[in-house]
């Protein structure tokens, strides 16, 4: 049953903490998985944490550590000293080790390091602090099995045993020759159903999917998913085994990006939560609203220059929001898709050529469509056909630019390397709100021949 | 190395195929894993794709076929007749197979399940066609390997070897009592380093999380990746074991969800990719696109009532963009938000006063800074001061109310079981729309005593 958490369970876990209850604390949380603890503690304070975490286990405690949010981790550890942060680091995996002392300032970070007892841990943690968060090298864990190619069924069993009890999850055994080089891997499955003399050269699978540590995290999560992998072996470029990384992680690099692209899309500058306070919420919103609003007031100065027009033709006022409302919504339609291409990378990439005019094409087909029902409409409802037609063909003229821009803008900032989910939010409205009026006045002015 | 896909490679390929040249095809198929021929695939046509698959062995062909998109798979097996698909299906495991047959007609999946030589797969697949495909059961595979409590660890590892031909990935073996109930699991690596007279009761770790066939997909989608799970036993509702979810599936289904997301949020009513036919994009954008034609022609009508004053003061027309602006993304950006917290599920649910205080002081303050900005600008300009005031007031209350229908339209549609994600897309910039201009003219003929 998945444990739900309620504000009458935070309630009374937080009230025995007050009131030091030992006996009802350790018996509620002992119930709990730590991961469940964790989401606890985004509902108390740093004190009331620390309470918790020093009542468990120290393993427990460090597994509630290493999941927490970085930002509530970070706060936290300031009522821990270095000798007690280097505690828990003992029982966390050298990624996660390294991924927490990376938030924490580098004083705290060289003492941690030298106080973990485990002197493989330590080492473990310092190679890991030198790659850059984005790529294959710092999302992998340094604790993994490995085997000699030469060694036999037996002495490979002997020293998984040796190995594993540093290795929460053993998935398979990577098989390395005398160089460390990696040639292949063997699973457990294979390893208890062969005979023990055999030698793992007779049976090692070296068929194997790696990476190097410089891919990027994006790379590594495609090539995980299309082979269905649930761990991936990390070398370095001379192709020496360095760690690898497994699946849960990926999981959450994917959740991430997808949460990143939502963010961009509909115009938050910032990972923002329900959950934050009034004002970072505020924050993370107005650079985009400040962007509308630039983009608005020059649509008024805009509209300013046709006010004349408007005078003579109070009329034609009506018929801006379907025109700039038109251009936002086909922009993000085209932006999206092209998102997708991107994103997925299946298949080759068509040529521009062939992409444009694909797009042409579709933008014709429903410019013609919605154009023709709205003439149709304002026909019916009794407007004067040459208004009518003014609007129809600017928005048939919008819905071809838009999507002329929603598929070029998406394109270029992916060549800029900005992330191109930022094309299909506020900035690709913003700006055929623009083209849209720009369109539409152009348009009346020839056909009214003001 | 990451395979990619050429248009040189596919041509070469594409070649080899109508020049039936077996010996240059096996040569460079032998190369890939399967998903990759899968992705070739998508660029050749089925007569050529069946003599692909049936130029290789039958177990990568059908590695080949489950890896494909369901729509071309369809018209593929077209040429292929029940009992060629019959015997691909002995290489897939039931899940896959059951979503094959699940796209066939029911005769060709009658035919095809009669024909499957391996007739426990057969009971399998019929098993797995009664879960509808959103809960855990139609994502379970019946392949695991299981193992009675009383058995010792010699008797558990001579089981594994009768059951893991059929089972590809053994992750860990699943405990059961005389009665097929689950009660708990038993890693591998546990197997192998326990001594072999051991009984596994002994071993066992009984604190395994479960899900019912009944529960739904992104429930145990939220399981596997909060519990960083590789796989999850899937029990009926009296505990028995019935199957098992590995993380590739859910992996696959993170990714589908978002993809789903992205597109009700961009206004695209079905999922379509740029491949994609002229007529199956135009027809994917239209419903959405008519939405807005609807709510722009009711702009239009509503703005025709105020054609008088516009007549008057032609200036009020251009401000009539940056109102429909700003209610359109102040309100995806507040969806959004609110899209997190539904996904995410952090922390309890705020009690709905909570949550709309909290909505009100971030639009109070947002409100409060844009319309400022657009006040200074705007007198700034030479803008009389009393259309400057209706304007920066308009803009004040579309911020407010489009902060309040961006958080209780997804909060509303979620209640109702439609997918929230639609309520960031043109459906709230669509009622913002009209709810701004109402909220523009209603200020102006205050302000004005029209």
């Amino acid at each position: 049953m998945p444990f739900e958490l309620t504000k009458e369970y935070v309630g009374k876990i937080a009230e025995a903490i007050e009131q030091r209850d030992v006996a009802t604390l350790t018996a509620e949380l002992e119930e709990l998985y730590p991961a469940d603890i964790s989401e606890i503690l985004y509902e108390l304070d740093e004190e009331q944490s620390k309470y918790v975490i020093q009542l468990l286990d120290q393993a427990v405690g460090a597994e509630i550590i290493s999941n927490m949010d970085p930002t509530l981790r970070k706060d936290l550890f300031k009522l821990f000293g270095s000798e007690e942060i280097a505690q828990f680091m003992n029982y966390v995996d050298s990624d996660d080790a390294a991924d927490i002392l990376n938030e924490q300032p580098i004083r705290v970070r060289e003492e941690v390091i030298a106080l973990v007892k485990d002197r493989q841990k330590a080492r473990y943690i310092i190679d890991l602090l030198h790659y850059d968060e984005d790529c294959a090298g710092g999302l992998m864990a340094k604790e993994l099995v490995q085997a000699n190619v030469n060694w036999t069924i037996l002495r490979c069993i002997e020293e998984i045993r040796r190995q594993a009890e540093k290795v929460e999850k053993v998935l398979s055994v990577y098989v390395v020759d005398d160089a460390g080089i990696l040639l292949g891997r063997v699973s457990l499955k294979k390893l208890i159903l062969a005979r023990g003399e055999k030698h793992l050269s007779d049976i090692y699978d070296d068929d194997l999917i790696s990476v190097e540590t410089y891919r990027p995290v994006e790379e590594v999560a495609d090539l995980m998913q299309r082979y269905d992998l649930e761990s991936i072996p990390v070398v370095n470029v001379q192709g020496r085994l360095l760690g690898r990384i497994t699946i849960d992680d990926i999981v959450d690099v994917i959740t991430e990006q997808a949460d990143l692209d939502r963010q961009a899309m509909t115009g938050l500058s910032a990972e923002v939560e329900e959950d934050d306070s009034v004002w970072m919420l505020s924050r993370a919103r107005l650079p985009w609203l400040f962007i509308g609003m630039v983009g608005g007031l020059l649509g008024s100065r805009f509209i300013g220059l046709f006010e004349a027009d408007i005078a003579i033709i109070p009329a034609m006022a009506s018929f801006i929001p379907i025109i700039t409302a038109t251009g936002g919504n086909v922009g993000i339609q085209s932006s999206s898709i092209i998102l997708q291409s991107l994103a997925s990378k299946m298949g080759f990439d068509k040529s521009f050529s062939e992409r444009l005019w694909k797009v042409f094409l579709v933008a014709l087909l429903n410019g013609f469509i919605i154009s023709g029902f709205v003439l149709g409409f304002n026909v019916l409802v009794g407007l004067p056909v040459r208004l009518g037609l003014v609007v129809s063909t600017a928005l048939f003229s919008v819905v071809l630019l838009s999507s002329f821009m929603g598929t070029l803008t998406p394109l270029a900032l992916d060549r800029l390397g900005v992330n191109p989910a930022v094309a299909s939010g506020p900035f690709i409205t913003t700006t055929n709100d623009l083209i849209g009026l720009a369109v539409y006045f152009s348009v009346a002015h020839v056909l009214y021949d003001f």
